[in-house]
């Protein structure tokens, strides 16, 4: 495995590989790696030759009351997962490497991010998808890996994959979740164990929402309205929102119909937790 | 020679070239090839194995008041002209192809583009931005192409391409002259006999300037100060603009040092001209 920190050299590798033809499996990080990242890394793995993952805390997509400095990192132990997950190339470059000077041109996104966790994080997409224009002309992958744990973030990539035309496979990875059912998150250790028993409630609202599309159910706010009610009733955390859009293009609908995602974010005391379902309504 | 219609045929045939180690030179154009474009062509031609010329009147760079549907097309003529020059492939695309439906990321120049034509242009080069993100990604070219003529649009690619990493080499071509050394454009014809010989005085003023820099000149508004007078004193044009900056930054200088542009723009009755000339001021 190499580690590789500038920007020049990767260039070099990348293009090295992609005139032999080789294919490129990509996973973006911000390093600090949990078990949703090895879910990315055992789906690039067998479906490409060459499989890079980038670690790079990206200042831009941190708001001014994020703490950039206190994103958790552990560069010896992610390059110890890597290795172990068969990854060929680690890129690893500073913030003045990726940021060295003002930009002339900005990138933003205009659509899918003022709803669910976007509504609350201004600017956050648009450092997403600044980062990943430059990080996907560097890497120049064949197939990029994103967990659905984030499916906005997923949406947005999609977004910007489809209107600047790259020449890349978006791979959405299903959330990987404990055996009851908890999507998997580093955020579950802040939960007491009541939390982390009644934390259970929120998948299961999930299952509730689409069984009941399956029985017939169109209507969104009857759908948000019975999942607060089965948290509330089931839990102590506060519902930060329940929404349901269409998907990915994240609007709003009055009749579910088509591709949706049904989507939640939960408070407890010390951990708020999200979770969402996609599914397609005839 | 091969004409391309879609997107999708485009990036497979662009990628299966790459992954056989072949290099690709582009030429983005508007179409109506004149002798600017044709010097664009010779320069990819001998310097990549293959050579692809775009022709798309993008609706994205004209204003309000600029009238699209008036651009001069040709394809006809243009595809003649593509063969003799050797190019390999016309990416011929509609602007149903290139723009299905709204996007949900916007690129936009925040630099570099509120001096020279960019003042009287506003939007103009988010468009031109817009549509080469697209273009360099469903081209992949190892080259571009651009003439120096509109040297403020050749930094603004450079701008994109240093931001976003873009593995594209950007290739900036000396404007082509007529012998007496006015840069040759379409609009050239629309100069009557008078003001044709008077047209000479432009680019012999961008000389002179160039004189006073060698003789010790250092204070832009001096060489401007020279430049307004032998225009108004030796045409019967009205300045539009004279403007110095630095290059590609196109930053204002009290002083010149470092590599600098100098460029202006005129107004004679039926055409408006512009030239320039960039230099390394010691």
């Amino acid at each position: 495995m190499k580690i590789v920190r500038t920007i020049t050299e990767m260039q070099e590798q990348m293009q090295k590989l992609k005139s032999e033809g080789k294919t490129i499996g990509y996973v973006p990080t911000m390093g600090f790696l949990h078990e949703g990242h090895i879910s990315l890394m055992k789906n690039a793995r067998p479906e490409n030759d060459i499989v890079v993952l980038s670690i790079f805390v990206n200042p831009l997509q941190f708001g001014p009351s994020e703490d950039l400095d206190a994103y958790p990192r552990d560069f010896d132990r992610d390059h110890k997962i890597a290795e172990t997950e068969g990854v060929d190339f680690i890129f690893y470059p500073s913030a003045e490497e990726m940021y060295p000077g003002n930009a002339s041109v900005k990138v933003s996104v205009v659509e899918r991010t003022d709803v669910l966790c976007g509504k609350s994080r201004p600017g956050h997409f648009d450092g997403v998808a600044t980062v990943l224009f430059k990080l996907f002309n560097i890497i120049q992958p064949t197939r990029a890996y994103f967990g659905l744990k984030d499916a906005q973030q997923v949406a947005v990539v999609d977004g910007m994959i489809r209107d600047f035309n790259f020449p890349i496979q978006l791979i959405p990875v299903e959330t990987v979740r404990e055996e009851d059912g908890l999507a998997k998150s580093s955020r579950n250790v802040y939960l007491n164990h009541e939390e982390r028993i009644q934390a259970v409630e929120l998948s299961k609202s999930l299952k509730m929402a689409k069984l009941a599309i399956e029985n017939g159910e169109r209507n969104p706010d009857e759908i948000v309205g019975s999942m607060k009610n089965h948290i509330n009733e089931n839990t102590t955390g506060t519902v930060d929102y329940i929404e349901i859009y269409s998907y990915p293009e994240l609007e709003r609908l009055k009749t579910l119909k088509g591709k949706v995602i049904i989507a939640l974010a939960v408070k407890f005391s010390k951990a708020r937790l999200i979770d969402n379902t996609i599914l397609e309504v005839e």
